[in-house]
C-alpha cells in the first residue's frame, strides 16, 4: 500500500507537494485551514490545526505526519507523539522553527555563527543592547512573524514601546545586532529520521519589503570555501537539532566575508522552488522522501543556472490565468508555477523558474515572464 | 477562472497530467472507466465512455475535452463537436489514430512515407499481398490493437483464417509489407488548434514483445539530416490531418537509410515519458498547453541524453512501494514515476528516467533502477 503523507495546512507549499507524490506514488492528504485552499485537490480533510482532536483524527489514516507551516502548537504535536504518531519534523526540532529565542539559543550551544542577540524584556535593556551595538539593531517578536512581518529595525527602545506592551508578562523580545551584509543566502539540506543528509547547493536570495523576490541558485561568485561553509552549517543545524524533511538556513554574508544564520525553516521553502525545475530532486519531492524515510534523492543542479522569481500580487484586475497566454508566448522556456491564490497586493501567488547556460540571460527571462502577471 | 480540461479516460496518462496541471493551474477533470483508477486523484466522474449520455454530462462542466486514449467513439466524439464543446484532438484527426486503414489511406493522400500497404478482404487476397512482397507480411486488424495486440507476422494467408472469420461482413483487415528495419524511432510534436507547433527531438524506441521497453533521447547517432526529416514528417502529419494536443509518429528506420511510419498516437504517449525529466518542457503540460490552446512550451533536452525504462509487471509480490527504499538508495539521481497499478505480468506499472552526460551511464543506471521494481 502506498504510504499516507499527512499535511496539516493547505497553502502553497502543501499544493506543490502533490505533483512529486503523484509520480513516486505517495498517497498524499491534506488538513486544510478552510474549503477552496491551494493544496485542495489532496485535501481530505478542513479544520483547525490547533485542535488537538481535528489534528488527532486527521493523524489517525496517515503512515506520517508533516507540514506546510510550522504554526501547529507544541501541545497538539506532542499530543501526536503521545499518539505514537510519526511527525516529521518532530515537536522537539519544530521548537527552534516557532521561537527565534529559542533558535538563538539552539544556535549558540551548537557554536553556529549568528549575529549577536540577547532577550530583552523591557525598554531598558534594549537600550542596553542599542548602546552596546553602535544605536541600531532589529527587534523581533519571537513568535508569529513571516514574510518582514515581526521584525523592526529600531535606533531607540521606544521604538518597540508597543510589542513590549503586547507581549505577556514576562515574555522578552529578541533583539538582534544589525549585521551590515552584502548580500542573502540560503542553504537547503533535507535530512531522514534514519540520518541520511543531502545537502542543495547555496543560493543567493533577494528580498524586497523583508519578502523573497528572486533565488538565483547556486549563489553567483559564491568560493568553494563558502559553498563549504554554508553546507557545513546546514548540515550541523539540521543534525543538531534533529530535523526531519527540507531545512531551510537563511544566512546573511558579510562585508567582512562571514556567514551568520538569520532565521531557520524546517519545511520546503521559498529559497528552494527554483529546485522543482532546476535540481535533479525538488524540494518538493525531497521533503516527502525524508519525512517518508525514504532514501534521498540527488540535490545537484540540471543546469549550470537557475532562477526563481516570486509572482507576488498578481494582476489588478482578472486571474493569473488571464495572463497565460501573453506570458507563455514570450517566453516558452519559463517553467510557470501557481498557486491557486486570488491576487492581492503583496501576496505570493505563483513563481516562474528558469534554468540556462546564461545567468544573465535567465535572469532576464524570469522577470519578464513573471513581470505578465503584475 | 482557471481553465477546465476534461480527460476521458483514468489511466496513467491522465494521472500523468495531474502534476503539471496544478503547476500552471488548469483544474483537471477526469471521467474515469471504474474507481480506482491511476488517475483516481483527479477523477470527478465515473462512468463509460461509449455512452454519449455519460460523456455529455461530464463535457458539460469544463472548457476542454481532451483523452487518455483513443477509445471514445466516432459518434460520441461527434455528439460533443454538435453540442459545441472544444474537443482535442477532434474526431476528424482521431479516426485516424482510431482505424489504421484510415490512417494508412491518410498518410499515403499526404505523401508521408510508409510501408507498402493494403486492405485484404479475404485469404485470397492476403495471399496476393504475401505472394507480391516476398512470402511474409504484417497483418494489422484495423481497430482496437495496442501493444502488439491486434499485429501478427504471417507467411501464409491461412495464418490469418480466425481474424477474417471474426471481421464483420466486408470490413477488410489491413496487411502491411514487412519492413527490416534496423530500429525504432518516434517523433513528437505538439499542435495548439491556432496552429502553433513544437517539435521534440526523434527519439529511438525499443520495443519488446510488442511492447515499449526503453526509450533514448535523442535518438542516438541520428545525423541532423534524419531528425529534420522525422520532424518533417511529425509536422506534416499534424498538419495535414489536423492533430491538436501530442501526435507520435512510430517510425522504422531502415537498412536502406529510409523513414517510413508504422503507427500514430494522438495524445501523450510512451515514448515521451523521458520529456517528464529530460525536457524544459514535458509532454504532459505540453498537452495540456496545447489542448487549452496555450502557447507552446520549449521541447528541448534538458541534457543531452534522456534514457527511459519501463517497469513491466512489477514485483511478483507486494506493490511498487515495497521496492521504493532500495531503487532510490542505490540510484539516487534516477526518477521513479508510478501508475498506481496492482502489479500483473506485462502490464505497465511504472517508469524510470535518467538523463546526463554519458549515455552509457544514463542506461545503466535507469535499467538497474528499474530492475528493482521486477
Amino acid at each position: 500500500m502506498a504510504v499516507r503523507v499527512g499535511v496539516i495546512g493547505g497553502g502553497q507549499l502543501a499544493r506543490m507537494m502533490i505533483a512529486p507524490a503523484v509520480e513516486i506514488g505517495l498517497d498524499l492528504r491534506v488538513l486544510a485551514e478552510q474549503d477552496g485552499m491551494s493544496a485542495q485537490l489532496a485535501a481530505s480533510a478542513v479544520g483547525d490545526y490547533r485542535d488537538v482532536d481535528t489534528v488527532r483524527a486527521f493523524a489517525r489514516d496517515v503512515d506520517v505526519i508533516t507540514f506546510d507551516h510550522e504554526h501547529v502548537p507544541q501541545d497538539v504535536l506532542r499530543a501526536l507523539v503521545a499518539d505514537g504518531v510519526a511527525v516529521h519534523p518532530g515537536p522537539d526540532a519544530l521548537q527552534y522553527a516557532q521561537d527565534k529565542l529559542v533558535m538563538r539559543a539552539g544556535l549558540a550551544a551548537l557554536g553556529v555563527p549568528q549575529p549577536d542577540w540577547a532577550p530583552v524584556h523591557d525598554e531598558a535593556e534594549l537600550q542596553a543592547f542599542l548602546d552596546d551595538h553602535g544605536g541600531r539593531a532589529v527587534v523581533k517578536t519571537p513568535r508569529g512573524g513571516y514574510d518582514g512581518k515581526g521584525v523592526r529595525v529600531v535606533a531607540s527602545a521606544t521604538e518597540a514601546a508597543d510589542w513590549f506592551a503586547d507581549t505577556a508578562a514576562g515574555e522578552p523580545l529578541l533583539v538582534e545586532e544589525l549585521v551590515s551584509f552584502t548580500r542573502e543566502l540560503a542553504q537547503q539540506v533535507a535530512r531522514r529520521p534514519s540520518g541520511e543528509i543531502v545537502a542543495y547547493p547555496v543560493v543567493e536570495t533577494v528580498q524586497r519589503d523583508g519578502v523573497c523576490a528572486e533565488v538565483i541558485a547556486p549563489a553567483p561568485g559564491a568560493s568553494e570555501r563558502l559553498a563549504e561553509v554554508a553546507e557545513q552549517i546546514g548540515r550541523r543545524i539540521a543534525e543538531g537539532l534533529g530535523v526531519t524533511g527540507m531545512l531551510a538556513v537563511e544566512l546573511f554574508e558579510t562585508d567582512d566575508e562571514r556567514i551568520l544564520v538569520n532565521e531557520l525553516a524546517m519545511r520546503p521553502h521559498n529559497s528552494g522552488h527554483w529546485s522543482q525545475d532546476g535540481a535533479v530532486t525538488g524540494q518538493f519531492e525531497q521533503h516527502l522522501r525524508a519525512v517518508a524515510d525514504l532514501p534521498l534523492g540527488q540535490a545537484v543542479p540540471r543546469a549550470p543556472w537557475s532562477v526563481m522569481v516570486n509572482i507576488l500580487g498578481g494582476p489588478a484586475e482578472g486571474g493569473l490565468e488571464d495572463r497565460f497566454g501573453s506570458a507563455m508566448a514570450e517566453h516558452p522556456e519559463a517553467k510557470i508555477h501557481t498557486y491557486g491564490k486570488a491576487p492581492r497586493p503583496g501576496r505570493k501567488v505563483g513563481h516562474v523558474n528558469v534554468s540556462g547556460d546564461d545567468l544573465d540571460e535567465a535572469v532576464y527571462v524570469a522577470r519578464a515572464a513573471a513581470a505578465f502577471f503584475d
